[in-house]
């Protein structure tokens, strides 16, 4: 069974330029991630875009969800800024009805050393081989179905609703 | 839904002792690294032993094992060191049959800063929450019924038998 | 032989906020640093201020310079932004002249794991043991005499002039 | 002013062996820590032998000291366990008398994430700058002359003689 990770940025990916002090994109950290996580799973990955998950825009919404409608693989994991992470979902599910996908992100850069990162990849990974058809946020070690969630922006936690 | 964490020691958990330059076991890292995972599970952490599993003895086995059948918990994770996990789950299914137990470990220590056991315990959570009543192993993002897998020592990988 | 560090902030502190997504100062790291470094020298930390050093006032300066004149102790690490401080340093170097201040910094904070911040800390301590008086910047490794050096804005780097 | 910077192993460059669960040398870090520190100074690293000081032998030890008395640099750091880096020292301060040597290593692996490692060599480097010529140990941010010192073997901390 191959999964496809589709990276769109969010502060996943995020680094310091230390030149500027400011936080920006490169290169997306999945690759290295599931190297430190010894992951054996047949994943393919790709980058459709580096943004933070405010900048994006239905346009970019509408690429992520076609992305996942045209992929030849049924098991799909994302890579996403966690403010809007719920909005795309739902773009996709609009569009997309027979494929497992799961969401995911974090709070604190990868590249920062103390990232929860490498455990929602996991998580995510994980509950991507064994969720029916459907679009999932997986945060926190927990799962929820697309419309069944928010982010609780004054803890910074997805919450059921 | 409630989680039991079983704690048995492994590499997870080694610690360097800069005295001595050797590697020991200190408290579990469980709780740190729950709480870098940002984790919001309803998870009890118990830890029953801090050894090797290549010191592990069929009376260590049998303590993990009535462990998992009388908690109140049907899903259950077992950190444990990755040399003899297989015997352990063995040991387990032999006594254990309506309780979803999944156990993981590590190949790098936690407290040396390049673990795969982030990734190893959010993809273990994940896989508790969802699998029916079994005993699994899940390294490297996979899952494995506990009969289906050995350890290959040479390369350190899980693979399916 | 005690040594004084005072902490203006900077990069070296700078953490990140999970919410925001924003850079912002907490408490120093300069205690962790030391106890990581496994420092036994008598230090006596004291934190001035919190802030970046592109935000330092004249007044901010002052309160610099003077902290460094009324202290008892003659020889003096400060932490600081590496922007502006070489301005700082000439702020002081224009009251003080019987002690040794020791400017540092870090290109990457601390508390993101891949910092310079730790090496230039052991590099200014060690400095501002040996040096005669008078005020330097110490980074790189290198140090100069305040009135000798320019930070390179295009490459981060501090180059003597 | 050229730096040259003797390796001889030591807890500063073991490594965890994933298949066996042991330390064991590799390649150095020093270069790796050097760029870490963004370090401008000069330096030329030789390694010389990648062993545990408490194996080191005494034609080891005549290693270290003919190649310190051989190499064109006046200022040499050396990395070394810190075990015995007091007898290497000694054997280096019976040949060489005209050079600026300094001895420094870690107490936690460098690899480990969390050493004193970089700490250690930013001080030792700006020590080799600034001390007349003489065999020194630098530790914990201090230095000492290499026959005023010892390590305590309870604490893992250099004390003065």
């Amino acid at each position: 069974m191959q999964i496809r990770i589709l990276v769109t940025g969010g502060t996943f990916d995020k680094e310091y330029n230390e030149l500027t002090g400011e936080l920006y994109f490169q290169a997306t950290h999945t690759r290295d991630m599931l190297r430190l996580g010894r992951c054996l799973l047949d994943v393919e990955i790709e980058t459709l875009m580096m943004i933070d998950s405010l900048d994006m825009t239905d346009a970019d919404r509408e690429i992520v969800a076609r992305s996942c409608a045209q992929c030849e693989e049924s098991r799909i994991v994302i890579t996403h800024g966690t403010d809007t992470m719920v909005e795309t979902a739902r773009a996709i599910a609009a569009v997309v009805r027979d494929k497992t996908i799961v969401l995911t992100g974090a709070m604190v850069p990868y590249a920062f050393g103390s990232s929860d990162g490498l455990f929602n990849l996991g998580s995510a990974l994980s509950f991507a081989q064994l969720l029916p058809p459907g679009v999932y946020v997986a945060m926190n070690g927990q799962h929820f179905e697309w419309d069944r969630v928010r982010k609780n922006t004054a803890t910074g936690v997805f919450e059921r609703v």
